[in-house]
């Protein structure tokens, strides 16, 4: 199946079976994450899986009773950082130092931006940080979809119970989605039989024209 | 090059040659971003494409100065919607009717959510479809990366002057991301050479704990 293919067969499931994702293209669908662009490379998120029956059932009442939380065998959450702190910039600004052979005093200009973005609002830097999420939430259902893995995408859960249930905020960190991997159960899904519905290019897609001078 | 080498291998380029991305390319990206998945399929947000190169010119300071704007061929750019109207409701619902082929009526709860979505404050709506484009962006992106096409994450620009621009505030609409797609200039682009830099798996992906109780 090429990709295009792959993101046609991919779709909000439902019902999932229960069966578990073998952990090679979990590990893959993972790496497609981490793999993400983030603003600056920053990657200011956490991501957690769950595999635990009695975690998943804890967490099924939190996301409204989807049963993909528990009938799919991994379940991803991801978690944004509610703040940079000093020693986040710090451990980032050593990595990159690292991978990329250079020394800190060169590397000042990231640190600079980094810094700014610390600065920003609480509100606003919490935003930017789920923002940066989001980017690697597309590659990962992308990815499972390169997998024939089932994924559902999920932003309707309590967040606040889910952060007070897995210790979050202890962790500067706060759920923003949930991402189920399993695979659909194609009898019981309602939707597994509809029609995918987007939006058509024409209307979509437009041709940016520059505002008329007054 | 299959998924992952594709991941791999794309990369923020920040120097681009200017040649052009061939048109049947550009049109399995701007696929891939309409086949992204969004809150109950709504794809709050207008996709942008732009070519004229007088367009991108008047573009390029308002990006501070980052050629890609001018350098890839085909500029896109995200932009969020600004409030969910009626028609905006309307037209979906009677998409998703016509598609599904379900009544408006048997549609009533996806119409009860967007009403509900609509019903937040205007901060919190447009945060929401904003969060929206992000993830079709994270798509755009792998899509690229697919496609062996260089693409440019870009949130830092000056999304007033831009949307003053384009006009877009008159269309509800507000500007969050651009995409230049194109190919690199490797030997002129400091960053082609470096490393990406990712956090290491043991950190970045954590295994849930349940709080403890006190």
């Amino acid at each position: 199946m090429n990709f295009h293919d792959a993101l046609k067969w991919r779709y909000a499931t439902k019902k999932m079976t229960g069966e578990t994702v073998p952990q090679e293209k979990v590990d893959r669908i993972l790496e497609a994450i981490r793999m993400a662009p983030t603003s600056m490379g920053f990657q200011p998120f956490t991501v957690f899986t769950i595999t635990d029956p009695e975690i998943k059932e804890q967490i099924l009442p939190i996301a409204n009773g989807q049963t993909q939380v528990r009938d799919g065998s991994h379940l991803l959450i991801f978690a944004a950082w509610t703040e940079i702190t000093e020693e986040r910039i710090e451990d980032y600004m050593n990595l990159t130092a690292e991978e990329r052979k250079l020394s800190l005093q060169e590397l000042q200009p990231l640190r600079n931006m980094l810094n700014g973005a610390a600065s920003q609002s609480p509100e606003k830097m919490f935003e930017w940080s789920a923002r940066q999420a989001y980017i690697a939430f597309g590659f990962g259902m992308a990815a499972a979809a390169v997998e024939e893995v089932d994924a559902t995408p999920m932003e309707g859960f309590n967040p606040e119970a889910l952060d007070e249930l897995l210790d979050l905020p202890s962790k500067g960190l706060r759920s923003v989605l949930m991402l189920p991997l399993g695979y659909r159960d194609e009898e019981n899904d309602w939707l597994a039989p509809m029609k995918k519905v987007r939006r058509p290019k024409d209307e979509f897609f437009q041709e940016a024209k520059v505002a008329e001078m007054a």
